[in-house]
């Protein structure tokens, strides 16, 4: 279903410099594992400093990398110069998030001049096997032109 | 709309109590403002330590303190014992998040036996004036008699 | 929250043509209640035609003529000419699709220059008394120059 | 991701019946296809019955078509007895629903003793071959001793 091809020869590095200045995936100890054109993934490792109530990883801080790792999945096959905003995403929560660590693996689905659709399944790695614990589909945007919007 | 009544006199004790062991949320530095029956408010200061590429708030965070005001406004209906999770959310982002501060007012739709829908609305403060900028939809669901899931 | 000035004084007309071409809506038997700037009411009479398989109305009838409701409130505050198309909806129900009719209620919560968020409650209607059954929100886009996309 | 051994051998003719029953399915001109294990196929033949205003497939009956598969799948693993309803879906339209047919295909994501998420692709067929058109997520309740509730 992939759009797959980059338009923009540079679009790892540019992904990468992207993530960088994301403040909110350094608080959280986010980090981005893979980026491919379409694909992205970005692991968290649990703690109390990311968790809800009952310990496990918040449903919020799941959603952020799989907003991000969907978003840069969709800024990987869009043309130089454009930044990309999230218009709204939904996610399922299918299983707590327990485990030695939470990765979100995002992938286009179908990325349009405008608008791009992207989903991200998360996965609870426990003694070495990894089950999905939540799914994420997001509308991104391609923004040009507008002052301090850029990848 | 709201089936507004408090099952459990102890409700506000009981949220404030659960939102302080979310870890998640003191390392957003996001506090809790309000509780009232069906309703939970919550606020967050912009800072880099939350941003996304461009130094907006990042949609990620906006969608933490708005899961915690919807998941909260819900448990304030819950009957003593039970624990609420979130089954699913959308968050739609009509505007960037910038400014002073962003306010989640969560606040309960229908509370059901089992599952509870609840909305919550973010909005930015600029200049001493309110924006909305997000609106999050939540299932959240009451689970009772599983290990270290109360409240 | 409504930017609710049509840039189309003739925003009611425009609405009604385009409602009489939808031929799912005529084929629900539904009807086009009320116009307004940003506000758009749909109706639905139940019946076995419209029904899933427990006799109540299929989540599919209601989101239909939610969807037209909450892209209808949006078409009244889009520039003559354009087309407005659904880029995403997410509903929630909340109760049983039974009563003696099914009305949704659409209205713009922001309107933009591409993107419209609008939301369509439900209500069914019965002995007299409305309650609310679900709750849609719905990403619109307006769509300019593309061949037989207009209203 | 499947957890696909049903629990009731009579799944297929169980969906068989319970969809003859849905009256929307036969007044959109609905299909089954397919019924296996957390997998049910629906087809539709576009025509001004089901059409938008542009002529297009209207986003309320690709849901439609989406919805029924999505929880179809999901009943082809619940327990003999229970009902299946539909607590939430979204829907994500990436292309015009333009073709010859358009098919949903649910598939069970994860399958919960009270919660089931199952989703659906819908594909429009032109000339031969198949394209994606929309993406829908849903969240299925099971539901066990509600009068008028089964399959």
């Amino acid at each position: 279903m992939n759009d797959s091809s980059p338009k923009d020869p540079n679009y790892e590095a540019r992904v990468r410099e992207s993530f960088a200045r994301q403040g909110l995936m350094a608080t959280l100890g986010a980090s981005l594992i893979r980026v491919a054109p379409g694909q992205v993934e970005i692991a968290l490792f649990p703690s109390a400093a990311v968790s809800q109530q009952h310990g496990y990883v918040h449903a919020g801080a799941l959603a952020s990398i799989a907003d991000s790792a969907a978003g840069y999945a969709a800024l990987t096959l869009m043309p130089p110069g454009a930044g990309v905003l999230t218009a709204e995403f939904k996610i399922n929560l299918m299983a707590p998030g327990l485990g030695e660590r939470m990765t979100a693996r995002g992938q286009v689905i179908k990325a349009g001049r405008t608008l791009t659709l992207a989903q991200a399944e998360v996965f609870a790695l426990n003694d070495g096997s990894e089950k999905q614990i939540a799914l994420l589909t997001a509308t991104l945007m391609a923004v040009a032109g507008r002052e301090g919007v850029k990848d």
